[in-house]
């Protein structure tokens, strides 16, 4: 049974898991420090709450208790409550949708684990915007795919603003970190998968043509600005591109993934 | 030729068009009033400046002059020249990209112009982000769509947010606001094309199907939260799915629309 918290002022010390939620880098090194992450809104965490992931404490506006009462009764952590104003003083913007949760992260599980029985992996190298990790998750839980590994410096899919993104994607699809980056592709080929890089690259094949017939596909994305690393670029089995026409720089990487797991769910 | 003018402070008020560009609120407010957008960025200054729009002012720090010497070359507007720190301290923000413009806006095209030749066009209901309209330009420019239609009340295409995710397809593909809302698409069917909508409806059958053999299609979008208004839906010829995994709520519009316009491209 939850413990209700009434909380009279943003300097509370007790607030520190809200703070100053605009600030990136702080909010980095603040969740990575004390092993943390942050959901909001009520879908999101009921979501988290419903995947396994213990409440540190809640963050809400009195109105939003009776939705999560349920949730709520079964945790044990204490809930603030908190007017509107102040969860603003708190945590530097408008909270929209209410309710907050910071919850406790939980190690990795082993590539191994997140492979098993995955037929259509996507492996996310540098990816460095939050919007784009969690909007890859949600578009490759929504066509099909089963799993999902990240490089090690690809952007946290545990980042708020990815949850928020990802519409909850992050708790149902498996996910983990690669522990090596560079034999990451050959290790996949390994396990039985073709690994199909997206690139711009010259000898880049259409996507449908890259993925007909293949079993185990994992198909590989670069970052934003750059793309793949050359390493990852030439040590994938298969290069390909989404059509496109003249003239036009390339996709923005979310577009481009979700087109790339259509083609790909229906090889 | 462009005439350079150094400013000293942040309060100088020939820097109104640059001012808290992180509300966005009161952007739209000043933006409307004073018919102007921003472009920010290199390639953005330069594209919308090459795709005809008059500038009303370039700002930017010293260092970028030279990238974008020839085109302050072919303008009569005051460049204004300032740090770094003195321009964040007017826009509110970092300026990542370095190079501010203030344009002018134009007049919207006529649909019939806007429609001239097109065989596959994107119809925008009430979309509310500037990220996604600016996505969606982008995906449509990139696979083949040949002109944007808004709905009166959707978000504006030449919001700063959403020119630098249309990484300038909001230059190069044709656009206009429709004048009408509650017969655009009985209108759009009038003049011969057929209005797919993309929605989660129980009729709905998976695009592939929808767009089969059709010759010109209006591929018809509704908003993040709660998508197309009935009347929309209703009045569409046909109605179409993405095909996703059970359980999954629902593809970001952005990525829906990304895929729903390569399946079109390729009908």
């Amino acid at each position: 049974m939850v413990e209700l918290v009434e909380i009279a002022s943003a300097d509370d010390p007790r607030l520190a898991d809200y703070r100053d939620l605009r600030d990136v880098e702080l909010r980095k090194a603040l969740e990575a420090e004390h092993g943390l992450f942050l959901a909001e809104g009520e879908k999101v965490v009921r979501r988290a709450v419903e995947a396994g992931y213990d409440a540190r404490s809640f963050l809400m506006a009195p109105r939003w208790l009776d939705g999560l009462a349920d949730v709520l009764d079964r945790s044990d952590a204490p809930c603030y409550v908190i007017d509107e104003a102040l969860a603003e003083e708190v945590t530097g913007f408008h909270v929209h949708r209410g309710a907050l949760a910071s919850l406790r992260r939980r190690p990795l599980p082993e590539v191994d684990d997140v492979l098993a029985g995955a037929r259509s992996v996507l492996v996310l190298e540098d990816l460095v915007d939050h919007t784009n990790v969690g909007a890859i998750l949600r578009s490759g839980a929504a066509l099909g795919f089963d799993a999902v590994l990240l490089a090690p410096r690809c952007a946290d899919p545990l980042y708020r603003r990815a949850i928020k993104v990802a519409m909850g994607a992050v708790f149902s699809l498996p996910w983990t970190r690669l522990p090596d980056w560079y034999d990451a592709l050959p290790d996949l080929g390994a396990r039985g998968f073709t690994t199909v890089a997206l690139t711009l690259a010259p000898d880049a094949v259409p996507i449908e043509e890259a993925v007909a017939g293949v079993d185990k596909v994992a198909l590989v994305l670069g970052s934003e600005g750059h793309g793949l690393s050359p390493r990852w670029e030439q040590s994938a089995d298969r290069r390909a591109i989404i059509p496109m026409s003249a003239g036009i720089d390339s996709l923005n990487v979310a577009a481009a993934t979700a087109v790339a797991c259509y083609v790909t769910a229906r090889r």
